[in-house]
């Protein structure tokens, strides 16, 4: 996933009606240094962000991503993102992706320490081939995540439903499933309920209904998870959020992360118990998630 | 605290024998971009740093700071920094330090993604005034770090141990102690322990004996607590690492959050409850935390 593009931003305020903010933005070299070592995205994750999945040039579900954004600035008192900006950062990201799936990246930084503003900037970069993963379906461990299923409510400063940059939990978990042979893991609360990925959510099939785990606040609201669903249910599926407790992973008819950029990822083995996948299912589900969607 | 040295360094492997690093090491303006937008420590917060004390020129405690350092890169599963390397860029950076306080902080970043190697860096800036901390005190809120007191034992992906770039939730932690009307916060266990601060170890005092929450993987060990408990000790105290109960709070004849820069700050008042506060010791602790440490 080299970066082959990257655009510094000057947010403008929330209220800012602008029909172009092309003078807000800066092209810069993805390779070439671009943020001072005084950056607080850097020195404490403090920031957001969101991923967007990219299919012959149109970026997916960006709507649906720019409210995530703007709730995770919410949570972690960031002043509110223009959406109209961002829109139109995205749309000159996606403008140099060609053909085939790419990966837009949005980050909004706390900025330099005692600095005026925040720091934005969104970049661009050819996806990985994720095609394994789709079609042969990935083995996943279960890890707590060390909170109970009500923490979010009790504890808001633990930012359990906001997009940080502080993703250094996330990514030694998924070190963890790899020592462990897998290639993803789950995580669960410590009183038994199943969450999410470390970077994808979780979706269970129980017969015709489709379940997620409910997003109360200790889980990200899935973008792919949410246009997944509507899709779903425009098929005549029914489609339920539910505090899914982890034994319910092992009577699942099928499972599937999925998230921006990978899609729906079918689960073969949970903690090194066979899961039934639905290849032709999966296939349908893939194929609509690589259809543009808004 | 505006940054005025900021140096790149090439990281060198753990056993790299050499007496002389300066080759690996550039000075870069700390107000200029010296990263880029691909650096992992930015968008996943996916490294370690170490913050160290400068008083009059003298980097306090750098040897325990450095073994805290190898002990994050371990338990983040970075590679191990060499010592000497980096003991040589903090005298590099202490030496741009004049007269007064100031802080030399130590990044390890993941690196660039898909890069080579990781990135580090060392920056030096002049340090906030503490004086009304250490000798007017602090009024803290104790908040639910969300965990039970044997999480790190059981699940190590939680990094729980490590000093990590993703200190997005250190950083909402205090903002609601601001939001409350209080200074900083101590962290509990949802089991009703005591923690640590969000970027301070806490002390009580009781009677003769100073206590500690034992690190068991939970929270970092201190190097100012560290410090100080061997000053302590040396003059005659008793000092105590335990699985402290939040109602010992209530009890304690005193406490102090203490960390490398604002060093002992007294606690005045935990959730609107006064503590005790015994000003001469205080200063005398203080004293002891500017001499030249090693």
């Amino acid at each position: 996933m080299a970066l082959h593009f990257a655009l510094m931003i000057d947010p403008a305020a929330s209220d800012d009606a602008r029909t172009d903010f092309s003078e807000t933005f800066t092209a810069v070299d993805p390779a070439a240094p671009a943020l001072t070592v005084g950056e607080l995205s850097t020195q404490r994750g403090d920031g957001i962000f969101e991923s967007i999945g990219v299919v012959d040039g149109h970026a997916q579900e960006v709507g649906a991503h720019l409210s995530r954004l703007a709730h995770s600035a919410q949570l972690c008192d960031l002043p509110q993102p223009n959406a109209r900006q961002w829109r139109e950062a995205v749309t000159r990201a996606a403008a140099e992706c060609g053909p085939g799936e790419a990966v837009i990246k949005l980050i909004l930084s706390r900025g330099i320490e005692h600095g005026p503003t925040p720091t934005a900037w969104v970049t661009a970069a050819t996806a990985a081939d994720n095609t394994r993963a789709r079609t042969r379906g990935i083995r996943v461990v279960t890890l707590d995540r060390g909170y109970t299923l009500d923490a979010p409510t009790r504890a808001p400063w633990l930012l359990l439903g906001a997009k940080t940059l502080s993703y250094a939990v996330n990514m030694a978990a998924l070190r963890e499933a790899h020592r462990r042979g897998a290639d993803d893991a789950i995580f669960t609360t410590t009183d038994g309920f199943v969450l999410e990925a470390p970077t994808a959510s979780l979706i269970l099939r129980r017969g015709d209904t489709f379940v997620t785990p409910a997003p109360h606040g200790g889980i990200l609201h899935g973008t792919t998870q949410l246009s997944l669903f509507d899709h779903l249910a425009a098929e005549g599926y029914e489609t339920v959020y539910e505090n899914v407790p982890a034994s319910a992973l092992h009577t699942a008819d099928a499972a599937w992360l999925v998230s921006s950029v990978r899609l729906a990822a079918p689960i073969t083995a949970i903690d090194d118990v066979d899961v039934p996948v639905d290849a032709e299912l999966t296939a349908a589900v893939n194929a609509y998630l690589l259809s543009p969607r808004d």
